[in-house]
């Protein structure tokens, strides 16, 4: 019966939508801030359906988006009903379980839209129902899942989830064959970046976009946003003290091989792979660093080597409509060398940013993630 | 007065507006199988502004549209209003003057789009307002002028409009390392290339696609379709009789250079250039042929001697949501080796096509064409 409301919302199944979504969107605002916890949205409404409480998770180690939304409603939650992007939790970690509270406050129901994967958190929603809780998932759980794709996908792999961004010519080229490449995409893409920085964990670059761009990395232009770890992948060592991401607007991880010989302090050392460093090993340690999603922004060498490993699980491609005809492509070699083996994506979105063309795209296979 | 009409249209306003947009669908129709005549759409109302006549030229030597949409009106044309989308013509050439048509048909006004650049044919709205019939222009003048755009480039340039498509990968690719190309853009997209083919007067590939794909290059899957001239710029006479483009389906002009030796009959003879052939001779050589319009489906060096010599007046790109890491790019060496040499140009059009994207643009400077 609520199933059938959510999918053809009456005037009731309606509100309850109105109310999910304003959840997804609260939860969205702490994108990049709360690994290694997912984002939480929750909005509590009274009785009478008014909306007297909402939260969102904001860090790992503060409280979740329930306590928020509970503490906002007070009494009020009192045979109210709460709307949560993910399934209470039910675990006592850094914080309360979040079942618990939402039953000593007293809501008659709760809608969640998202089951949580995390075997530590899981049950919540049989806690809820155990104290006589109307819950229902499902609500919204496509919107809430896509607003928690890269934990979801972190959960689910083991490892970060990889968005590689890259800004092209029509053509395909991040370059012109002189090297020039400021710049190839319109401030107003440029910008934008910064908003996907300010969502991710880490931002990735190679040693060849070290050396070509000397590029900073920060969040610039985003107020409030939680700077991302900065990670060079400087196989050979060859970062100098005057790099611009060595400065401290954000906190900078530089990795080398085992066998580089540097006196820097405080590097990471992988094993090399056929070209630069072992990406898997990379992820696997970010991973253990509680990063949860990584920002690509290496150059064609090092988003070709993260595809060859599979590991890339959105791409968004600032298409600059500018002709070149020569220079480096997007995308080095992937070991891809005939179409059958391509890397087939599904757009799942296109906008206009500026002049450019912002497209956005996941693996085939990896679709419903 | 009527300016400011057609400008903040009031109820005759919008009725004049809904005329004249059925004349530039009317004209549409047409595209490629014109030349060298432009498109032109009629539509005739009564004076009580109810439509009695419809009409559009269909081909270069038969009636011009005026007089399709007069006859269809008879003697209803009376005190009416004619919309055309472009000047109705002054001079007898395979057919009479339109302007002469519409003072004995009785038309009390005519609203025209477009202004007739070709010398010859201009002046006919002098004669219409001679004869004391209200003449206003400008109504809906850009979409008029977009639907003429490869005609009125054509005038203007005195060499055929150029429209470059290409198919290639999100990464800019138009073939795998292997070469392997078929299929990197879907089935929708190819069907939609039919249609700009249909839409052209003549489709230009090179000897490079010629070896590769054997493309056969003739319209199929489109009533009526007028099929194009089709072009092989083949520089050193390497066709042979199997050759798919060689067949009836459509006319075949194969371009050699001047020293080529063939024992092919009717080829073309172009001087040569840096690569291949003289681009603008072979404009100038199609021109001379009545061709306007010109569809490049030619690979990434023809395409790249087209921009090298500024004669790419449209870019369609069907993006296929693929990514190969390496193969040939779109667009090969275009005389440009720095960013600030790059041909820049404006998104005109982002549709979904299947799974791909068609980007349309056109150069910046050119943008009012």
């Amino acid at each position: 019966m609520a199933t059938a409301a959510a999918e053809q919302p009456g005037p009731s199944g309606q509100a309850d939508e109105n109310a999910m979504r304003r959840a997804i969107e609260l939860a969205a605002r702490a994108l990049g801030a709360t690994s290694p916890n997912p984002v939480v949205g929750c909005v509590i409404t009274d009785a009478s359906g008014e909306v007297v409480g909402e939260g969102h998770h904001q860090r790992a180690g503060g409280p979740h988006a329930e306590v928020h939304a509970l503490r906002a409603a007070g009494d009020r939650a009192r045979g109210g009903t709460a709307y949560v992007t993910l399934e209470p939790c039910n675990h006592t970690g850094r914080t309360g379980p979040c079942a618990q509270a939402l039953i000593d406050a007293g809501t008659a129901r709760v809608h969640y839209a998202v089951g949580d994967p995390n075997p530590r958190a899981t049950g919540g929603a049989d806690t809820l129902r155990a104290a006589g809780i109307a819950v229902t998932q499902g609500l919204l759980e496509a919107e809430a899942a896509a607003g928690n794709a890269a934990w979801l996908t972190s959960v689910r792999l083991g490892r970060p989830y990889v968005l590689w961004k890259y800004a092209s010519t029509l053509d395909g080229r991040v370059a012109a064959a002189d090297g020039t490449s400021r710049w190839i995409s319109s401030a107003a893409s440029r910008a934008d970046v910064h908003r996907l920085r300010a969502e991710a964990d880490a931002v990735v670059v190679g040693s060849g976009t070290l050396r070509a761009d000397d590029p900073h990395l920060a969040v610039r232009g985003i107020d409030g946003a939680v700077q991302p770890l900065r990670v060079v992948l400087d196989t050979n060592a060859t970062i100098t003290s005057a790099a611009r991401v060595l400065d401290d607007a954000a906190p900078t991880l530089i990795a080398v091989a085992e066998d580089a010989e540097t006196g820097l302090p405080g590097v990471l050392r992988l094993p090399r792979a056929a070209t630069g460093l072992d990406v898997n090993a990379l992820l696997a340690e970010l991973y253990a660093r509680d990063v949860r999603s990584v920002l690509l922004e290496g150059g064609p060498t090092l988003a070709g080597a993260f595809v060859a490993a599979g590991a890339v699980d959105k791409v968004v491609g600032y298409l600059a409509p500018v002709l070149l005809g020569a220079g480096p492509a997007a995308l080095a070699d992937a070991g891809i060398s005939t179409l059958a083996d391509a890397l087939r994506l599904d757009v799942t979105e296109t906008v206009h940013i500026g002049p450019d063309l912002r497209v956005t795209a996941v693996p085939t296979a990896t679709k419903e993630r």
